[in-house]
């Protein structure tokens, strides 16, 4: 046979947008890697640019981008990274996604909507991805979304640990903050064995036009409850859920959230009296001005950095979360 | 200019599989049309084998098949129908899936599944459909599988103006069965303006191992239940919902589903004495042995006409539902 | 330069559908492996369910499936594994298909038909699969079917060592059963340097209407006919042609064939005393009621092992059929 | 509604790269039109240049090519020609190749080889095709090559139409000249209800080395033997045939075929005293030097013209062969 | 033949995004037609959503938007406005992007770059664009970078006309302002018949270290300058370009430019008095802080209008310039 | 976990197409390798044939073919070797195309024409190429085309080199041919420390018609002048620019170019009294009718051998031009 022949090594490779730095070297350092080089800059007009300091021939290249406001920055960011990537012959290239973007319009709720969540798997193949990463999808049939394999990652574990250590299952109820979150209240309630309520939102019968009032279906009274949901945007549907469970006879309401998107006003609502804890990931970046008292912030960092890890040397991401859904 | 001008036309072709006639037959007589021409065979080892017995040059074509079982014939009966379309230059190629196949997988619950759903949107474009229409799909994220327009179309403006006349708001309360189908119930309690209640399936916490309960979230003492789902398979998850709901003290339990799969035994489940009447339409077929004397069986071959005719003249389905979700 | 290098290995994982386990078994023994642990079943309804059991995260995955009866069923288990593996970030995905299903549709004969066998390529090509593996396409034409490799193995050896040691070439005659097959027997022909005989259907022209007489172009008289032909399927052709060689005087007549599909009545007729035997590989299952006194299997799995070997090690499927076409 | 509403009109426009001028005039005169307008040149480094004279959006264009040598020139000039089309938002683009180009190069024969005739396909698709119309495919398979609509044309009735007038049915023999075009004889033989026979070309037993022989299977004693091909390269298969032919006792070898490659020597061959008629279509350009006294060339510009008519107007192609395979 | 077959109709529809509402307006205004109904909103955590209020079934819809800062976000909204219009099954989509974004990218100057103009494209067809339509594109290749129709329109002739009724040519000396540009300067000179002279910045070679200096190559004493561009963007270039022209003796200088980016510190720069005129169109929005004396703005929805159009009437574009390149 | 691990090796193989055999030794010789062994023929109707002589199987293969006239039979040579290669099972395939074909044709001058450097690239794509390799595209943008990896080499180094032991850079002048090439000479008058001026051929203000002048825009009196361009085809260009050059008092012309096409009377043309020397490269063969005197051709191979290398072993392509654009 002609020809030289060689044994073959594989590198992997880290690299990371502009928009959480903080979280792109946490995962780098669970890693104990450098992240690649990359040079990313904003032009006068708008125009973003990207470049890489270092080859990345025939690498295993993961491009993590945190998709805060502005998103479509942040998105277009990722993308022209994704280009290059494709263009200097990178082997594998995975998109790490924490907070997907435009998750929840994941189907046409109406007539000539756009499907925005198809759109963004769309681009991410078209720009140059082979796979993607991403941590409690708002609907996990966006997995569907995308032609090749999505490693879905759940901070339940995360989450789970810290409030077993602080809630009393005896005395616990975890409440669903409307119909479109049941699912996700209802394995929370599966492992943590508490019973389940849910906050009903209808028109009033007793009252003309369009106001709606919050139902609470189940029982909470007496109950510590933990309202669950996979973020938290401007914190409407939250405040209103944990006022109407303590008027409805809570005596105490936490919150659990895996993104906190936290847009204004959210962090003045999550301060109302009558939510007592908000436990959220790092999967967005929170500023000084979206922290206040009575948040507490988990790491994702080793969670990315595990699965990183399993898919880099042909491990298994589903081994770690067995039991979770 | 060089050439040969002339006006154009277009035509409305409607093909049929061999699952459903009758509802070919009916959608046909709907639309004043015939059947376009077709002969399907299955040979000897299997093999399906499809021929038009006429010109489907240039014309706008709606394929119409019911996937009941044996599915997996039907499913591929269709594909190879599309194939012939496509290569005897037919100008637009709408799949017409009443009941979606394989909706039901629709995301990895687990690792290493398959997400069957985005394969069937992928085998039918590989086949060359353009379009997709179809009645209540199990996850509206379905929409998003398909790279191209779908017509999400509704059963419930059928259903409902069959129980607008029957039931007594004042009285009834509308139950989703489980957790994955609020959703649903939400639309209906919202339209038929009636309270809702949910039924829990949890670990018994008093008995050990996953020994299961059907808690029921909410009031139904009293209260005439309508249990609803957008499919009814072999039954068990409803004729137990039903009688959970009997036990709590509600008068009255009737059901309403889209799609009557009915695998066995459903038809003996479904005659329990704690089911006062099933409604349902023709989507699938209902022969005689799962026909049962509490069934109501509601037409879908005039949402359908009317749809394919929108979508034949340019007109607009999404008016078809103002209303609906 | 940032990032971990490690060096890389590869890993050959063979899974089966469930048509034809046997096979599967054989085949792995062949390479000294387990199969891959597959969880599959079918839902009440019909739908299909695939899962794997372990990790198939970078593996070079082998999916053999026999297309035997029913075969849309076993088709699209096919497509379901294939693409839970392209979900779980197989490295390569190779379908195994002994007997490629549809074969025989390979070109619209009349207007309006579809080409199935470019399908099935087709629908292999969106479940995933990278390559394929096949024996005796029924047209090798269909090799072009897929945008891909497509490595056609070959029976022919494993046949021709068995006929060479039962039959003499001074009194044999390589004779093809219709037209189609003429190519075929042609190879055969020069392989055993015997001469060759071809049935011709054609209409009598003693008789009107479309009667049809087969008549023999070539040699029989005092010789041992050979009928080739690629598969048996009812074995009308088979069984008319070897009436008619002994008719003509054949003083003997044995039948080869690589894929024994035998749908009825095929045992019924191949049990004729115008045949003294039949020789078939075991790319299709033979239950017991497909046996019968006359019948010599053979097995394919060596070949497919082979071969399976040959690519996973950047070896030459080629070289393994030297002097075969 | 917003916008402008007006009627469609669609437009046929013929235009004709450079390979064969006469008959594209021939067709569009069939036709009744002019062709459109195109400017074709080669640069003085080989590079070809192609440009039209005439506005082509939302025309129905269709291209013709005729592959004679240099073929690869006339392939490379329609494949730009396409190119163009497709950037000048022409609607639907036709390739009209009444030889497909490297049609015998449809399988891999052996291993490492080629599927041109897929390849030439895919081509043609990559550079804007959306259907294909064709004349005697040498195999129909090629059909299924395309992933599109093919209008597999046939030069049959046109030729049937020649030798019905001059040949007597009672004592004709059709010939296949090797094993590979058995199967277009047996339609002829049909057709023109008369026997069959084939040449089969095979290693002499009674010589060493690959020395083979021409032994014909069928009687030809005392007959008019018809020899059918799809095409005529160099002439060496028919020459030899028409010679064994008349070795075995034949009175008179006519000749029949669609394609005229006639490369050298086939005017030196075809004109041996062993041939008595030759006739062909003019698919391919016959300039003086490759006609020869024995030559008849029937045209297949009508055959075209009548199969680009139906397709314009959505007609049938299939009605024109009503009868032929 | 079954079906139902009618005449057809085509519909113009125009839709905007909301970067640049003057200039959907006047297209629309120009066209005599409304712009079609369309919902665009902006979410808390800057997710985009887009809705039509119109069916757009069938409809030839134009989506026009400029991309002025934020770019990202008007592209993101386009993109989100194309997969809307693909699912509600409009016939044919063509962007209108007066200025290409990210057309300045359209080459890797270094390695690891990457190719953003390309991106764009790709992310325009993923998102179900069937056509661009675009004014001077940067470098006329990007037109190569669309596997689709592109009408590439000038604005010279908009220019060109405001020109030729102020300056003498006797006098007049196109300057091009630095190398990339010469190649549109060359046409300027063409058309106003007047000669050229080349802005060439090259290190001072009596300086030591990056020190560059602006060259004049060409006669520009005692002559009216028009420096023309395709873009102004900081207005750096230009306004150096026009310094180095005056001290070199010329007695005016006129800027011309398509596309008026004008980010900061451009109105400032621009209005040196080394600069007499500035004429530009309105391809970008110009609020009062970007207008200033010297400014000229010429309106661009006429030339949009009527390729529009051109287009949906299978008119012709490229007569729209005939004489220019 | 089940299946076989091994470890994993890669190969590399060059194969070449028939063009340019010597540059092909050239660069085997340079990697220490023999070329892969394949075998081309050609028909005689002017099809090619080719096919490899040992396994490809996972193999990393470069495929060379120099684009020289037959231009056209080497573009269809070379995308047939592609389709080879890739149902061979080769693991990637990269074009190398020193001199890219059609590379001129790179946007649409006027309405209706082609893109034919597009094209080519998806030809390429068609045929199975992974990645491109090439040398001085006529316009950059032309790695835009193509949906992958292109490795854009530059023979400036190797040019430089020669030109940097000849000529004084105190007495230089860089020479732009025309308005096209002006980038070029720039980045050479900046390598070379030296000014620039530009040909400008534009209408005789003073002569009626279309008679063009050739115009020089800067100061090349009493000076070496170096004309550069990326190719010479008939040198029809570079001789009047070299005539207009020593008419205007240069006392000294040479020229350097990296693609010597050479088209006839290239050679004549060249041979002038206006040109004191011709430097190229070897990226297409120069036989003897195309050598003169004046002509010095430096060895691209070097250079090809190194950006393979680097490739193949993941090093880096673009550390071999740090400082060349």
């Amino acid at each position: 046979m002609s020809g030289i022949i060689t044994s073959t090594e594989k590198r992997l490779v880290l690299v990371s947008g502009r928009a959480h730095p903080e979280l792109a070297e946490a995962v780098a350092a669970e890693l104990g890697i450098e992240l690649g080089e990359t040079e990313s800059r904003t032009f006068a007009n708008g125009e973003i640019y990207a470049r890489y300091g270092e080859s990345m021939r025939g690498a295993d290249v993961f491009v993590l981008q945190s998709h805060c406001p502005p998103i479509n920055e942040w998105l277009m960011e990722q993308l022209i990274m994704l280009d290059a990537l494709k263009r200097a012959s990178a082997k594998r290239i995975t998109v790490v996604a924490p907070f997907y973007p435009y998750a929840r319009q994941d189907k046409k709720g109406r007539g000539r909507e756009p499907i925005s969540a198809r759109l963004v798997a769309d681009l991410f193949k078209a720009a140059g991805a082979d796979r993607i990463m991403s941590v409690d999808l708002h609907a996990p049939q966006v997995q569907g979304f995308f032609d090749g394999p999505v490693d879905h990652l759940f901070a339940m574990p995360v989450l789970l640990e810290h409030f077993r250590k602080k809630l009393d299952p005896a005395t616990l109820t975890v409440v669903s903050p409307d119909m479109g979150r049941v699912r996700v209240a209802d394995v929370w309630s599966d492992q943590l064995d508490a019973p389940l309520a849910i906050i009903h939102k209808r028109r009033d019968p007793k009252v003309a036009n369009q106001v709606s009032v919050h139902e609470i279906v189940g029982d909470v009274e007496g109950r510590v409850c933990l309202l669950v949901d996979d973020l938290i945007d401007t914190g409407g549907t939250i405040v209103k859920a944990a006022e109407a469970l303590k008027a409805a006879g809570a005596i105490g309401v936490v919150v659990a959230a895996t993104h906190a998107v936290f847009s204004h006003p959210a962090v003045e609502r999550l301060s109302s009296d009558a939510i007592d804890e908000v436990v959220v990931t790092d999967t967005l970046p929170l500023p000084p001005e979206k922290r206040f008292d009575k948040l507490t912030i988990l790491p994702i960092a080793p969670t990315l950095a595990r699965a990183i890890t399993e898919v880099f040397t042909d491990g298994s991401v589903t081994s770690m979360f067995d039991g979770a859904a």
